[in-house]
């Protein structure tokens, strides 16, 4: 481990990954090499780069030709040979204008109509989430906060339901012990985690106005305008503007200051010049206590409070490895300028689950429970050569050691059916390795469960092998050993390196630089004492560098003994390793609108009528009760479904408005209700399924059942369907 | 109403009082009238003023006793007088420690061992709740923070029961609106809701050292102190300082600085004099976004959320009233120096609702469920004349106006049930008005529920009728209209008052002052104006007092006409009143705790075992399953019925660990684990019971749905202990 801590020093700043924030926090990674970089474009399209060239020969070819024109004209030439002369400009223009317009499509993403219909649909879900009150910009009525948002009635209910399936998915099923401690934390707690040195983005001032804006924004927003918008750019600088995009995450507040000098970037809303940039720490700052002499901050993660807590929690367990610790709670980040709506906010729910494991033992016992899982994964190798994630076994995936260990693999198993049981499209969501230089140094390995909406690929959980780096901060800084023991079953019997200077020959030959010498010899691991003592028996003497004297020394055979001596132990003591799920629970929910909503006409055909797929799980409301007209003896029996459908535990709603029925539907069709019954009669009743429409005729006293049973999972709505006579509404919709 | 507003510029601050702090933020109270407060002390009681009386006396009659043997001493008096004088001494003295002990019991709340039995019962709470982590010390390893504590995982499942209960309980069964927003607030949302001017505590620091103190809790431990422990002091003193009590929840900064001084009350660790006293703001500030320009607050209550959302859930309830908002959520309160344990907290969870209300109809639609609860309440009367709190009928509490309106009641009943249902005992919780001077100016009514623990009458809920004050604060300063519209079903012809003055005589009359004249004209009321108007008619002319001229001026006939008009309405706009029950979930939690704890003697008689009576709703686990001894065949009876529990949606745990039976479910008991199943027979299992400790045997494939059917509320523990054959465990215990 010790060589990795010398590149601590050098690593960039946390938080200044774009895609992978939610664990960008500890991502100190370091860019060593970086043309493998994971953003390196792949070779630039033939066709792009060619037809840049084409345009280029084409745009200088105009340019003479038109000189060609004037100069005949001012020549007075005859009228036959300059009219020649105008018709070949104008099939040149053509010419360009056509390249150009192969060009524009090629650069905006392979066709610009894709970006537009993404952007429309966006704004269709938009329209409906914040209509019917899914989520409200918060204070809107003050004008509102940037990056904060309110989850209105149904958004609550929602949010509401993923946290409890959460907690039974994860807490309840797998054992795991919850936790829920404060948002205000302490300084010196995000001081041993990192937070307070290294959570920040780098950001410029506009030198005039005093606005501030993330620098990394500006120059990537200035590389995608200037690569889409400016054709006549050259290929050269094209490809350089593309590698600029993809290494932009790892340039240092320096890389970055120069080229937005190099390339005059300026104030967008002033054109004023900006400022060098420097880091902004993202985290909330708060002083505890009356002092002003207490630093707290709001906490930018809830996993420290279950780091700080391990000791109890280990106790807790019966002094037994491996367990998992939960929690979901609120996380603060003080974005500087925020953008992408509700996918990037100053304070959102994590929920977060540290598995504590003995690093020799990564197996998991239930792991044979998602061996057989296949899915959409995209292993770094396959992202480095330019290609496609791809569906893989997870079995396959940890044997050929894509995935590092079983309990890594198990948690992206639990993971995807947590996702996909909420409603996310499998189709749309992919696993994501880490590359070399995203990933924390002393990560064993990470992956991001990414879904795919109109944003692109959004990280919505990260899952990651942390190795034992968060324990080892917290013990060092607090002095209280975060560790764990293994008893033998009987004593071991273990050999013991052991390294003897003899200080009076060491003395005699390094005189004040004795004290460095010894210390060197004393920090050898065990094949480096092995290795000197073979050579000091066969030589008499060997080289050695000391780090501390930046220099070799001459070591004899006569300055030290190296020996390996037996030891019985009856335990081994250990800092465990963290395997860590890490969910954002605002993404998750956004990306499941996306995935859920869909349009259809309505009945006369003349408007689009919005639709939520939400499986009953997710749904905020199971089912709606509409008597058809407004009649007592209806209200009645709408009453009695309501009271069996309250003992079944199934949330609903009556709605007794007298708005037809298919106003109804729909209404109810925009909060995603899966079932109405509709009470048409005093007998029977009509239960409509929302995708389908498809509507049954049930016994007034079986519908609660009915609807239950399909909420619950113990029936589907195609055996429903099949069980029971079916209903034609003439004037639905 | 807008007589009241005058009075707010001499408001206290907020957040002053001791006991009623869950609403205190916004209890703007006045004290008018120091002799009618709620703390008045009753008469002293006759015991205690004539034992002062008694001690004072006594005290001088040894003090002269002595003196007299002195003197007979120094006249070398005869031996015998000497030893008559000593003898009368030694009598009075042993006089003097009996009125001293006498005095002592009941200085120290009636008996000196009441308050031993206390702090020995509550330390045995805490000592359980925290060696099984139901709460850990946040931040421990670092020596942990004042007012900051987590929720381990027995804690957070009790908290998570609690808050599922509350939603099902209030949300879904009343059909609320449930939001949640951010904590972070922008400054100009508190300082619409008074928070940045008036949430303040008075500080004094330690003049050499800085160290922070509450001005309050000094003088109020001085004059405890004093009484408990200074028995010489006169019974005027004792007076003095036990109204001092009863009245510096309302005192100012000067008055507490006086007092201060007049005491001589130093600082208690250093001894150092001490500042004035100044208010310190208790919110948590920091700063949106980067550029220091934004202040903004930890939010220190969720209420304010839905306020500024007010209009967009009205529209979502389709426009109509009444209905309720809902949100549970984080609140923070930077408290100068916690005390009280889990009880005053710098961070907490708040469950608060907002009923919105027509104020002119303060009914409530399911009035009647509640109208035939009784149980202890303690209306302002009792208070104030020293009587204490007693049974009442809910339905006679609201038509004798006890309680102001319908829906406070229907509240109040609701609240009464939650708390019962978690397991709150009855007999120690009571609903206590607030006094007139504890509440806030524009307050119709408030009830605190209070329930009693170690510490004393804790607020645990409080709900307050708090009229249209907050959403009238909003509208002013946001300018966004947050109102009601109620549309008449026919128009209503409505007699507007019209006052009209005529400019120029007034003029004429009064010059400079006319136009002071003309407003306070023009904002006579209707009776006001009527009563005008006919003195007017009969008399000519009326003297008229003008506040802002601060003196009568005389009106006349010809300088105003005031009429009454008819005019055709067709709605009418309003701001609607807000009844909120706010509920402090941690206090819950701590009072549920303390009263769900008993011990009883092991079975060998050799140590005490601890209990928590949880009722099932609320206990962190529902049921164990244990075998008996290690052996493969009891573990697979255990999974099968691990699986039917789970199935059932019954958190539970296997311990398979080799301890003994008893002191397995003594481990339970202590989690406060309602059922245990042993197996101990491949065919059929015992179950216990956890408080009676009865056995049962039944059939294996029966034991899940047994425990459901318990937990559930379907059938009792006495009706299945008559259904199935007993068994009595010799080695239990």
């Amino acid at each position: 481990m010790r060589s990795f801590f010398t590149i601590i020093t050098s690593s960039t700043s946390i938080g200044h990954h774009l895609f992978s924030r939610l664990s960008s926090r500890r991502s100190h990674s370091v860019s060593l090499n970086l043309t493998l970089n994971r953003h390196t474009p792949p070779p630039m399209a033939a066709t792009e780069e060619s037809l840049r060239r084409n345009l280029a020969e084409m745009l200088s070819a105009v340019d003479s030709q038109g000189s060609s024109v004037r100069a005949l004209k001012a020549s007075k030439a005859p009228k036959t040979e300059i009219d020649a002369a105008i018709e070949a400009l104008n099939r040149l223009k053509l010419e360009k204008s056509s390249i150009e317009r192969q060009l524009q499509s090629i650069v905006s993403g392979n066709g610009a109509d894709n970006s537009v219909t993404r952007e429309a649909f966006r704004q269709a879900v938009a329209n409906t989430l914040e209509r019917r009150l899914f989520y409200i910009p918060s204070f809107k009525i003050y004008r509102g906060v940037a990056g904060l948002y309110d989850y209105g009635p149904p958004g609550c209910a929602v949010k509401s339901n993923v946290l409890s399936f959460w907690r039974q998915h994860f807490v309840l099923e797998e054992d795991m012990l919850e936790v829920d401690c404060p948002c205000v934390t302490p300084e010196v707690v995000l001081k041993a985690s990192g937070h307070v040195d290294k959570f920040t983005d780098l950001m410029v001032k506009d030198e005039k106005t005093g606005t501030c804006y993330r620098a990394d924004h500006l120059l990537k927003d200035f590389c995608k305008d200037k690569l889409e918008k400016d054709l006549s750019i050259s290929a050269e600088k094209a490809a350089e503007l593309k590698q600029v995009l993809a290494t932009l995450d790892d340039f240092s507040a320096e890389e970055l200051g120069a080229k937005i000098k190099e390339y005059g970037i300026i104030a967008p809303d002033t054109k004023n010049p900006l400022s060098d940039p420097y880091p902004f720490n993202l985290m909330f700052q708060t002083s505890i206590g009356p002092s002003g002499l207490t630093p707290g901050y709001m906490r930018p993660e809830t996993a420290q409070g279950i780091f700080v807590n391990f000791k109890d929690l280990y106790y807790y367990n019966g002094n037994k490895l491996p367990f998992a610790a939960a929690q979901i709670g609120q996380a603060f980040r003080n974005e500087i300028s925020p953008r992408q709506g509700l996918l990037r906010v100053r304070e959102f729910t994590l929920a977060e689950i540290e598995h504590f494991v003995d690093p020799e033992d990564k197996s998991h016992p239930k792991y044979s429970e998602v061996v057989n899982l296949e899915f959409l994964m995209f292993p770094r190798e396959e992202q480095m050569s330019g290609q496609s994630a791809r569906n893989i076994p997870l079995g396959e995936a940890v044997s050929k050691g894509i995935v590092n260990n079983q309990t890594l693999g198990y948690f992206i198993g639990r993971v995807y059916l947590f996702l996909t049981r909420l409603g996310i499209d499998k189709k749309r969501m992919r696993f994501r390795q880490h590359l070399a230089n995203e990933m924390a140094h002393y990560a064993a390995d990470c992956w991001d469960a990414e879904i795919e909406c109109s944003y692109g690929w959004i990280e919505c959980v990260g899952i990651a092998d942390r190795s034992a780096f968060d324990l080892k901060a917290h013990t060092d800084r607090s002095g209280v050993a975060l560790v764990a023991q293994e008893k033998f079953l009987e004593p071991k019997e273990l050999e013991e390196l052991v390294i003897v200077p003899v200080k009076k020959e060491l003395g005699l030959a390094f005189r004040g630089n004795q004290k460095n010498v010894v210390e060197a010899l004393e920090a050898m691991n065990e094949k480096e004492a092995m290795d000197m003592k073979a050579e000091l028996e066969s030589k008499g003497e060997v080289e050695f560098y000391v780090c501390t004297l930046e220099k070799n020394v001459c070591i004899k055979k006569n300055m030290l003994s190296i020996s390996k001596e037996k030891k019985k132990v009856h335990h081994r003591v250990f800092t465990p390793s963290v395997i860590e799920p890490s969910f954002g629970i605002g993404r998750i929910i956004y990306c499941l609108y996306e995935h859920s909503f869909y349009t259809r006409p309505s009945k006369a055909g003349d408007e689009q009528l919005n639709v939520f797929r939400f499986p009953p799980l997710v749904a905020p409301i199971k089912c709606t009760v509409f008597p058809l007209v407004q009649c007592q003896k209806y209200d009645e029996v709408a009453k009695v479904i309501s009271k069996s459908l309250k003992v079944a535990g199934i949330s609903h709603k009556i709605d007794i408005t007298g708005t037809s029925i298919g106003k109804r539907y729909a209404r109810t069709d925009e909060l995603g209700v899966p079932f109405a019954i509709t009470v048409d009669k005093t007998s029977s009743v009509t239960i409509r399924e929302r995708d389908s429409k498809d509507q049954i005729r049930v016994n007034v006293d079986e519908a609660a059942s009915v609807v239950n049973a399909v909420i619950d999972g113990q029936r589907t709505w195609e055996d429903i369907w099949s069980s029971y006579p079916h209903h034609s509404e003439e004037c639905e919709e």
